[in-house]
């Protein structure tokens, strides 16, 4: 799709595991890299044909759906207590990663840097709700 | 709220703008940082006490709901050429940031690592559609 | 859009506000009837060209989305007390009607008889879970 | 729960096959006795524990998401053809019903008559949209 930007040859120069300044190796995951391994998975297959916004916005809707389906029973005072043990907490980390896999998907056909939009996004939050003024309100209900 | 995982002192040391190796510099917007900036954002507001994992959901279902109102008129056909071109290239990159906040944000109450479980789950999804048997075929229907 | 099943003449004549048996007046609100009213609403303004089904499930998804952000921040052990005063009330109720009018679009364009479809589903589900073996006991779980 | 509101004598006497005045049979699907047999087939398995607003709307998300599901790979110039073939159009049914489903068992929870909201909306609509300045033109962008 012709969509897609270009990755330019220094978005390809990182990994998930970068060897930090000299010798300080540590795991990063990265957004970018993430996209690209989600990309190329996506182009092994020839899948791109079928990844136009309408449709992968419907896949991603599918998606949030199955973690709704999770959840929804769940009574409210037991949350606590059972998102955090198997088999529910694995199937919630899956369906969680199939979300962020379609939502990367659609930023890389939008051509929209993700994680720059959610800097972006925050920061703007961040202003429009002063903590003094929001503590402890709901948003949107202040 | 409770479910929150404790961040060890590891991943505090991490930050969006990390020198690569030997005098490379170059931002990596890590996940990890991101899900930080969003706690942050939400103590600093004492909003925790709104994000049990079924609300968090419901806000994540509002998000892709704005997501899918922004693209639900555009012509099959147009779609290419107008998702670059704004106001609607804008208002999709918020719209996107606003799923992967609110997605992070359930990821940190239900201490799920985001970015790994994307990863486990797209080596699951590389065994499981074997590029061969599934080329120009969408997933599920093979 | 040529997915519109011709609606019959026996349909035709059902309004919504019936004289039921012999003199006792009362209004039945007939799926068919609204349904027809919703096609009529968009036939009107040739919205027709836009409600193919994927564009009209984006539509119904978005409407969700409304209703998930309006109950998102309530606090469960507020939802009895709250959900039946206003403006809470009257912005639920609009919001449902949306979705119901979004399905009822949905239906038409596939040529589905939605309330058909739904005491089908009824009759399956009463014989998927045996109230015995089901009480008390989330669907899905037992 | 004691969110349901009382269903008055005048409502119990309705049922999905009428007689029509003096002789006229005919079957009319009526909301509020779909909706008194969902209460029903909830009430016989003790399911109103589960029902709280939140849980059903995400009960509801849930059902949205697969019927997502089924439309999101579907190329949009074959819409038209595939929906009405098995099995995808059974499929269709199936998911549409189970939104219509959770559908009326909120508005019963949350004691909204979901007909007379939907013809209240459409009301509004008509006013909103006047055929003569929105013919043509996708609602929301006029």
């Amino acid at each position: 799709m012709s969509l897609r930007k270009p990755v330019g040859p220094l978005r390809a120069t990182v990994a998930v595991g970068v060897l930090l300044p000299c010798g300080d190796t540590r795991l990063v995951f990265d957004f970018d890299d993430l996209a690209r391994r989600m990309r190329n998975f996506t182009e092994a297959r020839d899948w791109g044909r079928f990844h136009d916004p309408k449709s992968l916005t419907l896949a991603l809707v599918g998606e949030v759906g199955e973690l709704a389906e999770l959840l929804q029973w769940v009574r409210p005072e037991d949350q606590a207590a059972v998102v955090g043990t198997q088999p529910l907490y694995g199937r919630l980390a899956e369906e969680m990663a199939d979300v962020l896999l379609y939502l990367l998907c659609l930023a890389d056909v939008v051509g929209v840097d993700l994680a720059q939009a959610a800097i972006d996004k925050l920061r703007i939050n961040e202003e429009r709700f002063p903590p003094d003024e929001h503590r402890s309100i709901a948003p949107g209900k202040a």
